[in-house]
């Protein structure tokens, strides 16, 4: 018998492969399914997070320059553990290299994992590194720590609560949407003098290519004493993590079109590609802004904060994930996740 | 300019990416450079050790069924946190899939992750998966435990301290040659119902398919009140490892050829495959035995424990690190490690 991965899906493949494990050592807060893992050795509680990013699945060498792969490799795992109200502290890098590679290559791409460390306060402690017949193979994880009491699991949202987003949404998508595009025209013409013209398209592809982790918001919340009931850092795009929040909280939701955050230049880049502005910035991916929830009675209190959107609110789960438009239909949310049968 | 990776070797490459590294975390203990990482959160200490395993370079699907490579990718983690004197307590398992994987053949991988983590009392807490446009990519970070007084590290040996080694040596790398001999043997004859005949040499065939970490000989000594003063798991061989000890510990060595502990199968084999068994043993790797330092004054105390073999003694560093062969020559040991021009 052969079931095909593309039958279950990203998601559904996750939740297959996991859904017999028994958590059985006293240490294990939090397993499968959150940002990160929980775990409680005494003291501060450690999470842990890890990525596996393969090339021509998670980046294409052809545009992206290696100092800026290491740093935004770095990033996304630091964006998991401020997903779970925690600080990164330390990560391992493994690299598995084909031999197009030279010293120089490497150095170029841990000067920029080291940069992220160096910005964010992260030690470097660990990897492996091997040769590899085919692509660039690049693992990460990261440890970070938390207060057991200050941990925001995915799970916690509750009827009535406000969902909030930081920054705005769907640039990174538009960044990669230019970039395939240049790399096409570049194809076509074969010409290595090719320049393809940047300017006032600076935002969106500093959104791909070297994102940043909101450490910010996370020490903003902290300043003003919230504590979110439900977090998640928006990697898939806002539909699909929205409803993981939802699915492990027991709950539905609404979302607002006309209060999704996006950038001028995201909004200008989607209309020049023919593109659904409001479909980008909720399925793009690879925002790593913070996605979450807190009790409307802090409502007030929210409105003071820079830098977060009132986008939503929670519902009771029998009214389902909707997104309501502009002109006050509702549509069910979906979630993208990763398709094996795509690139 | 483009320098070669294979000028520095995996060792040197490793040495040269990391040496610039500065740890600015007070909860870092130990970074690059040891079996696992050590990280204080408070309360007990945390150690994380972290593989990258690639197809065709550290697997061949070819004759490593599904089941026995899940389960030997994570025995080699758990392995690098015993070889701290920790106890392995969490994994996240990532996976880089391409189409020909079904869903039936993760589950077989899974099922031996699951095992050896039902075994040795280990939580798989989570991983990432990923669509791949190659081979198969295993990445596996494993999180333990350990009383701070009780780790231990690399670079603690001291002149006159005694060498001791668990178990025997060689064995998985003849296990490895014999698959690789029927593999050609099998390619040759182009016949499927080619049916090698592995009777006899079971136990070299599961020390590379299904090797085992020696949980057992950290116990003992926890029993017996000992603490080594250095200790690593052999991983890329005898030689190699004891390498590592030396240089961390600024110490040099000697080990005695006639002490190296290899079993009847692994010495028979060699003689087939017209190999210098001593070699094998120095040199074969993927052995997952413990290697470990105990001062001379333990030496009585020693002799009384099951399942280990004293193979030499460490000496001040500018007496070198040699092999003493039978006939009382010295030779110097060398470090093989992984070479990027080969396999």
């Amino acid at each position: 018998m052969r079931t095909e991965i593309s039958t279950l899906g990203e998601f559904g493949l996750i939740d297959h492969l996991t859904k017999e494990i028994q958590l059985t050592q006293p240490t294990t807060r939090k397993g499968v399914g959150d940002d990160a893992a929980v775990i409680d050795n005494g003291g501060k509680h450690t999470l842990v997070t890890t990525d596996l990013l393969l090339e021509g699945i998670h980046f294409d060498l052809t545009y992206v320059p290696l100092k800026h792969l290491g740093y935004k490799a770095a990033i996304v795992n630091f964006s998991d553990i401020y997903a779970m109200n925690g600080k990164p502290q330390q990560i391992t890098v493994s690299l598995g290299i084909s031999q197009r590679f030279s010293v120089e290559d490497l150095e170029t791409f841990y000067a920029g994992v080291l940069l992220a460390c160096e910005i964010y306060g992260v030690d470097l402690v660990g990897g492996d590194t091997s040769s590899s017949l085919t692509g660039f193979s690049i693992s990460i994880t990261c440890i970070g720590t938390a207060d057991e009491e200050k941990i925001v699991y995915r799970n916690g949202a509750k009827d009535t609560d406000l969902i909030y987003v930081s920054g705005d949404l769907g640039a990174a998508y538009m960044g990669l949407q230019l970039l395939e595009r240049e790399k096409a025209v570049f194809g076509e013409k074969g010409n290595a003098d090719f320049q393809p013209d940047f300017s006032g398209k600076e935002y969106i592809l500093e959104r791909q290519l070297k994102p940043e982790a909101r450490r910010d918001i996370v020490r903003i919340l902290s300043e003003n004493g919230i504590v979110p009931t439900s977090m998640i850092d928006v990697s898939d795009g806002l539909s699909s993590d929205i409803l993981h929040i939802c699915k492990q909280s027991n709950a539905g939701c609404r979302i607002f079109e006309e209060r999704l955050p996006i950038d001028y230049q995201t909004a200008l880049m989607a209309e020049t590609f023919n593109m659904n502005v409001t479909t980008v910035a909720l399925n793009g991916g690879e925002d790593y802004e913070l996605l979450f929830t807190v009790p409307l009675s802090l409502h007030d209190k929210m409105s003071t904060l820079p830098g977060i959107h009132l986008v939503g609110h929670i519902t009771k789960p029998d009214e389902g994930c909707y997104l309501v438009t502009r002109d006050g239909q509702e549509m069910k949310l979906k979630a993208q996740g990763w398709n094996p049968l795509e690139k």
